[in-house]
């Protein structure tokens, strides 16, 4: 996630960089044409780029609108798992029937603790094509890792563990039968949102809806210098490169918002959400090994 | 679906290649007509088209929407169908309550899991007007396949086989009140994800919205070339191409998005997503024989 | 629903006959005025429509969009219909606690069914303004339709009996205590799918909306010929109409789509899935009489 | 909701007559000082004003549409009230174990049912700054009427009369303890319902929004006479009133429905859908005196 | 919240007071060079930022639509807090079992109760970046407060202490074993609700999004004095600044939209909705020291 302040003015226009210098050459070249070898006689009328401005400037919009909302979806999945993540350990804490606070309890609480964290940690390496068990060894136990990385989809192994638990603390009579399927529901909750993060992930934005638009685009600005050179004559160099960047980065503002897990500067944030889980349920638990906060990067979490 | 990479040009633009074929004869007649017979007087304002142009931009933009919108709700309900899947199986397996890992609990999970994952691939081939039972002899035995023959719809019936063993499963005691209705909640959601698909299936995107869109667009594109005649002269044949044919394709990319299960590259990946299931199903009861993950085709995934 | 193939054209310019008819005359008088009375010395620059035009345009998606959402909302609704049906019969067949498939069993349940098929034609016949009671006597007993059509909502009474024997079934030991329960909230959810058709149903779309629209409308074209006489002479009549044409054909088509339950051939096809489900319940049940799948008129399905 | 017949055009343009009556004067000034003073100078191009005019376009649609989504939520809130309404009751009557209508039971459900009438009323009475007890007293006990109108919010007092009757239907053994919590879910969907309406009702809608579209439609309106002037000269006054007269009111439509609960035509009619309720509710209990349907007002119900 | 009168138009303006300071100096340079020095040969046709307005004009009104989905699903979730907090009293009140109402009953639903008044106000607190125990020392006993304190996030740890009561109500038998599983689900709402503002709070609107449509925005005023300096002339500084405004003020009403916990007049008012509940949550208990209404600001309440 970019922050407010420090957004480098390299970071902003780094991303149209090829697209920018290929408008200048080109618009360059016209305007040279033009001016020393006379060499062009054809003017197109500004209303022709112009019919194609008003569609791609829809189709833009829309697409920046969509893009906007993959991102947003992004975020609340994640906002979803804050959210039951802190219910999964309130309802542990509260339903286990244990009336003191024995050892054997605290142990299991705290494994189970650690091992939601690990869950929520390995889901955002994986989604980022990162090794999902990567520094889990804090978390879990070594038999639970050494179960975990059999699978290829090591979040939803951690959950099966839960599960597993789950079902022990009810044969020990911990739990009883209601809490045990509220707390199963609670655990749906997370493999929903997990399975709604892949989504995410693997569903390609339509191919041919962004490559319809970046041709409209090219079209759009290849026909732009003829509309402005009996105008503006050399002038329409800045003209055409000003126009063209402000398209350009409209068209890459959305991009980046439609794939929100690719660990760029753009990304929803998980592992800084993941820590202030850690923080959260660590509290929760009375843990005195609580983590410090992510510091942002010059201008961006991750 | 289609990839990232290696869509070839004639995918793309032989999606409008009928379109473009009419539009390039049409503009090339006016254009020799006028420049070689001189037969036409008439000049029409660009603006004129431009009034139809820009209610075309808006409708075509909001229908590219919708179209969006139903391709990401058909994408949503399988991705809620890998959830409910995942859950599914991971609440059969620490549900049952028996204590020991017999035989027969591992024979029946076997069952049960090898129907769900039957389950996927039968729904993608019935939404995909393939036989619904093809391939199915794998995972069903074969007097669940004689059952489900002699239903219209493949899916519900197994379904229905779902919910006689969960039956089963109450009556000898192996899960309790409470898990039985809440694995019997787990079908309901997939009971309802098959219903969402069907309905995205069955329903014809407004046929008057296409058509009015569709005869809007011919309209506009008939006029075009006696707006630019005066300006581009012979030149006008390319302009007339590139821009009927920036809008040929906005209007096809909106119709094979809205229709998600034609079998086609544009399509919802389901045999993908189906064995992506298959794979997590299997791991999660360690069973050996994995199926290899679907290799991509040149450009797609279906 | 209309189907894709075989739209007659006379029902597609049908709709707006009256309004192009107008346009016709309109436009005919003011082109013989000009051409032959030189009574018409003003000139409207085209832009003065433009204004309105664009402003026009974008009501007009706006509200193509919002009857769009209405129409989607009445078919999703439908979907539901299908679904909760379909979990209804499963729940009925697969609660209920009795060992052996006794005849008072089976008879229950048939006659449970039918009142659910019941149910379904019911709604969609009172959505329709028809008699509810309509050719219910196939599915419902005596006393059962007597019972029913002492209300003034047909369908709520038929819920109200399903409720009377869930009530029965848990006072038999038939269905346990959650399982009843279970039931009751199927019967809410389609309990809430009858309140939203009739939501649907009777609430009229904003009428200001559609008159503000329709007023801007008639100012656009009357304004229309002026600005077209300067340019197209006699011609501006075959323009104005086809611009008005299109105008008009989009402004319809959100009126149709807005009131899906008129018994139009535009309407959500509620019979056409009471017959679905009617097969579906009916092979779950091993009921040999399953009716026919209705046949499409020559361009829909009602 | 107004009605799709009988709207008196004195009410349609009602609305905006003050806004009128000032650009009649106006564009009257304007229209005399260029014809007999000669005063005007300036023309200004029609694409200046035309500028503000296409954002101005995008803002009042989409402010129409947020407001039809307001006005819809209303609607969609007040469709779910009449379907937990019939939910209540239908549970109310089928949970209840009671094997024999006594009379006590008789009474208790005829009590609850009339207070979930009374509900109804009070809420849509106090959504409109109406005294909520007013008329309340058909349906409520004395003692229940004085322990509401000590409450602020009456609507509440009364759910948590209804809360207090689950208690004592528990205690006594009259629902069972899935039952009572099933019931209670109930309250709580129309504790929802009824919580979703006062913050319709409260919020005002971004004040700030509205002002700045008032203020760019006035710029545009001052501007306008300037530009129509040349082409129209003292024709420009009919032109300006009509195009002002279309933006107010589509300006005035979306500020109608963004508030649905005022006492004015355009409200959700929440007194016939009350009344509504009413009768399905004493037609399933079997009362006599189900009340006459409500007749609509000359062109709108409440 | 703005209210509807009494906005100082200071306040309006106030928001873009630098920018249109700029705009005017900006623009009168132009005019004066233009007017005393001639130095200005280039004139830009109006169609050149017309380009860019309209595509301008589609950002800024998608993203208002963006920031006013973000503010008004701030509002819901404050609603359903609402909702839940009087669900949860209710629950609470009704479901223990006491027969009488004796004295150690009352002390708890007291402090429970108070203890979620808390809960509010600390949540919309914390959300405004105030210090989350500010003036909970009313409402919590001096043990919780010391508890509270010790968290980062005081909301959570106060919804912690609900669990831990819930636990002993069930350990002592007050409530049954499903009514313990629906009170916690109401707290698994709250935690929802919390969390969703604290991702509205914490996610940084896309800040490139902004950033790009600040960038064109500039542009496009930068271009805009060439183009009205041939009509106008010196007249072109005020028509400047007014399409600036117009352009800055929309912009600037997104920002305030967006970002809804800021404690500024644009603010979802959580003081003001905290009090509300704590005025019906009183009464709900006979409480009777009720607190007054919070009096509105002169323009606006918190």
């Amino acid at each position: 996630m970019l922050l407010k302040k420090n957004i480098p003015i390299s970071y902003v226009f780094g991303k149209v960089k090829y697209e920018v210098t290929f408008v200048v050459i080109y618009a360059t070249l016209i305007g040279i044409w033009d001016k020393y070898l006379h060499g062009i006689s054809m003017s197109i009328p500004l209303s022709v780029p112009m019919v194609l401005g008003t569609v791609l400037s829809l189709l833009l919009a829309f697409k920046s609108n969509q893009a906007y909302d993959r991102w947003w979806e992004a975020r609340i999945v994640w906002g979803a798992i804050v959210n039951d993540s802190r219910t999964l350990v309130r309802q542990l804490l509260y339903f286990m029937a244990d009336p003191y606070v024995s050892v054997s309890v605290k142990n299991f609480q705290d494994r189970f603790i650690n091992r939601q964290i690990a869950w929520c940690y390995s889901l955002g390496q994986s989604l980022r094509n990162q090794s999902p068990t990567n520094r889990l060894n804090k978390y879990l136990e070594p038999e639970e890792l050494e179960f975990v990385s059999k699978h290829d989809n090591v979040p939803n192994a951690l959950l099966q563990l839960h599960g597993r638990d789950l079902k022990r603390l009810l044969q020990e009579g911990q739990v009883n039968k209601y809490q045990q399927v509220e707390l199963d529901d609670t655990l749906t909750r997370l493999c929903d949102s997990m399975g709604k993060c892949e989504r995410i992930k693997n569903t390609i934005f339509p191919v041919t809806y962004g490559l319809y638009i970046h041709f409209s685009l090219f079209i759009f600005i290849l026909l732009l210098p003829f509309s402005l050179l009996d105008t503006f004559g050399i002038l329409e160099i800045p003209m055409v490169v000003i126009i063209a960047a402000s398209f350009f980065l409209i068209e890459k503002m959305a991009i980046h918002l439609q794939d929100p897990f690719e660990n760029k500067p753009t990304d929803t944030p998980v592992t800084t959400i993941a820590r202030t889980i850690e923080r959260n349920l660590k509290q929760m638990i009375n843990d005195h090994k609580v983590p410090e906060k992510i510091k942002a990067e010059s201008f961006y979490v991750l």
